[in-house]
């Protein structure tokens, strides 16, 4: 386990601390929630460092709760008792974004979803946090709830030191094509494939 | 996002109740760091419904920190302070494992992976966990140093109700048979690939 080294050198003008120190677009793409896993675990490591953690899910049910949702708010209040690691926001579209407090019906999804983007431009306008989990974001765009284009154009001129994890199936290629980092986590064998069932604690 | 319908419905007699509460063996592997951080966030799962984490990493250095570590941590001392959650701990082989406190040398890497592994094998005997993390534990099967057949064996007929992740590249077929999850991470895309080093916070 090394902390890696460049397999090129970079021409990109910058000093190796400017470069260590450059905001990640991250995508999450492929089967399989492991996506959602993989960039809840990159926000502990933001956590951990003090970038305050806004995490915004594209999921359409409010019932719809997973236990790192628990696990982060435990975290903000360890930051709000302690000062350790950083603030900790959590906002869900299918319980009505916490902001508006108005609750979706099956008909506005994209409506919702497209509230959803608008406050992230605000707040990424703002630099109101530094990392960002946009969970599930792929499929507003897949269904055209929100442009890719003007997506990728937002992100590629937020202003400051915001990192930005998005999440999904079938990421867009312009999205890719912008990304510093993009993963796809492949499934080799699950138990659902045998028969079993979701169970709470590893699937949600 | 669904909780999932099983592909094909299971032969194997038990309940709907039964194959939902089965322990998991789940096997991260493949390229990049983004298997530890997939299992850290199973972890994070398993910790809000209240198994008590342990995480076991296979390192080499003492100085080599993770985010989650702090992470974690904080989650281990809110539970103890408000009874959310379960108990976490975390042992690094590079450090000298927390139970022996002996400090490791270059030479004796071999026997300090084996140590790790025989306390593992004690603590699974004794039920001492909920959610074990074996990090980075393949290369000490890769390199001989642990017997995979007796790990097998060992995870194969452990008591109770314990799961189980692995990290690390190179799993060997007879752990990924085993495996009730196997899953693997391709980068499709790295800023390393284009001469930025790692970063704080986002590699580790």
């Amino acid at each position: 386990m090394s902390q890696g080294l460049p397999a090129v050198v970079s021409d990109d003008g910058l000093t190796t601390r400017e470069r260590r120190n450059r905001p990640i677009l991250a995508v999450h793409t492929g089967e399989m929630k492991g996506k959602s896993t993989a960039a809840f675990g990159m926000a502990l490591r933001g956590w951990a460092i003090g970038l305050p953690v806004a995490v915004f899910q594209f999921v359409k049910s409010d019932k719809w709760k997973v236990g790192e949702e628990d696990a982060f708010r435990a975290l903000g209040r360890t930051f709000e008792t302690t000062g350790e690691g950083a603030p900790v926001e959590w906002h869900k579209m299918g319980a009505g974004w916490s902001w508006s407090r108005k609750k979706g019906t099956e008909d506005d999804h994209a409506a919702a979803a497209l509230e959803g983007w608008r406050e992230i431009q605000r707040r990424l306008a703002a630099e109101q946090h530094g990392f960002y989990v946009l969970d599930e974001f792929t499929y507003p765009m897949t269904w055209g709830w929100v442009d890719v284009d003007e997506v990728v154009t937002t992100l590629r001129e937020r202003p400051g030191f915001q990192h930005v994890v998005i999440t999904g199936r079938d990421a867009d290629p312009r999205l890719l094509e912008l990304a510093d980092l993009a993963m796809q986590t492949h499934k080799l064998k699950h138990p659902m494939d045998a028969g079993q069932l979701g169970q709470k604690g590893i699937e949600w």
